[in-house]
């Protein structure tokens, strides 16, 4: 007997900082037919609120070091007013939203990054997803709506990469459902041409990676994306989009990553 | 056949405000023997946070008004820096939470309050408490954590009376279980004579609290907490307990007031 599908969607800051964009994807969501895993991560206001309290971001190779105040920061407005924002915003169209983090039922069990070679403060590495108590609420018709917060056993909270969250909840769930995860992005998905918006891949396995690396066709930033994407594949995951944002209702949109 | 015990728990700033407290509290609450849902307020950290924004409170009648900046900063403060912390430590102790708000399930529906004769800003009033949703979570063994934000149909959200919204989850769960609806404060329970935190008051009935507020021992301050207690076991709590937070583990501690 085959297995119910299920998507479990990744959005990021672009579309959480525009409130129309935003307007719009909730929208759409609303009107996906199949059950959804919604992550999403933060965007601009973070660092918005930081600066209208003072705090200066520490940054070590290009990334935002998590002291205290930004821990507590990134809480605030991931956990609290952008994810209590959507939940509500969805309940009001109809899905049964649920917002959740790593510590809500122990969903999700992170470990403190080692402070070794690089010290970057309260972040968390995911250790566990627990698939069955997510899949218990998805039975309750519950729709997860996670924010990127995470906890250790020693009940400290922890700034998790949202990407990583998505993949890792993704690879959980595989075992309960054929999981289809979408990366929303603002671009139209994976470009043969990165200057050219309609040329678009349809789809990339694991050998056609290979070759696109060596044509030098996928660039740096797409390389970790793809990499991941084709992990989550090995681990359980049925496919893996990378499509724009708005394309979430449409068939055969994106890229479509697959072993 | 008996319903089985469920335990209502509301605590308020001065254990919030205070780390240590807090601490010795989730520690006892975690030793408890019968299932609870913890309904927290807010304590001074939003209104360190407002200050440090630099948005003045506005009061009307002694009572904050809920602009935006405000509504903005409790949402961040209750649903995510003071939910998250309690969830992640309640569960490093062993204790299954899940941190909810009212638009979470849409399990506390509210609306928005007439903005007349004084206008209160984003301030809901309970509309209805989904008892059978909370109910089952806790019977997939959650133990519910809920921050006093609700929201409206429009999608809105909500600041929320954290006092009102314990008693309606306690009035709406008490379908399902016998409730022991507990308020946590700074004081042993109610006080013959104020000036004496040995003079607890064992028993509160009806017509005994006519009799208190016809001699003058209740103060202006508990009149409301005793009317709103009464309230409760008149819609189906079995009884509701005022009590100092350091005595959930203890039995025949505080105030126990029923019909």
């Amino acid at each position: 007997m085959g297995k119910s599908a299920l998507k479990v969607i990744k959005i990021g800051g672009n579309i959480i900082d525009n409130s129309e964009k935003l307007e719009q994807f909730l929208n759409n969501l609303s009107q996906l037919k199949e059950k959804f895993v919604l992550v999403h991560g933060g965007g601009k206001i973070a660092t918005e609120m930081s600066q209208s309290m003072g705090i200066k971001a520490q940054m070590i190779n290009g990334r935002r070091v998590t002291d205290e105040a930004t821990l507590k920061i990134v809480t605030m407005v991931y956990a609290g007013w952008i994810n209590k924002n959507m939940v509500a915003k969805l309940q009001a169209k109809g899905i049964n939203a649920i917002g959740l983090t790593g510590p809500d039922g122990q969903m999700i069990l992170s470990k403190k990054r080692n402070p070794e070679p690089i010290n970057y403060g309260w972040v968390g590495d995911i250790v566990k997803v627990d698939g069955q108590k997510l899949k218990d609420l998805i039975d309750l018709n519950f729709f997860p709506i996670i924010a990127p917060i995470t906890s250790n056993e020693q009940g400290d909270l922890l700034n998790t990469n949202a990407d990583t969250m998505a993949q890792a909840i993704a690879i959980a769930l595989s075992s309960f459902y054929d999981i289809e995860l979408s990366y929303c992005f603002e671009k139209p998905g994976v470009l043969m041409n990165s200057q050219d918006d309609h040329s678009v891949i349809a789809k990339i396995n694991a050998p056609y990676f290979e070759e696109l690396k060596k044509k030098d066709i996928v660039t740096e930033g797409m390389i970790p994306k793809l990499e991941n994407a084709l992990k989550a594949c090995e681990k359980g995951v049925k496919v893996v989009k990378i499509m724009h944002a708005d394309a979430i209702l449409e068939k055969n949109s994106g890229t479509e990553i697959s072993l």
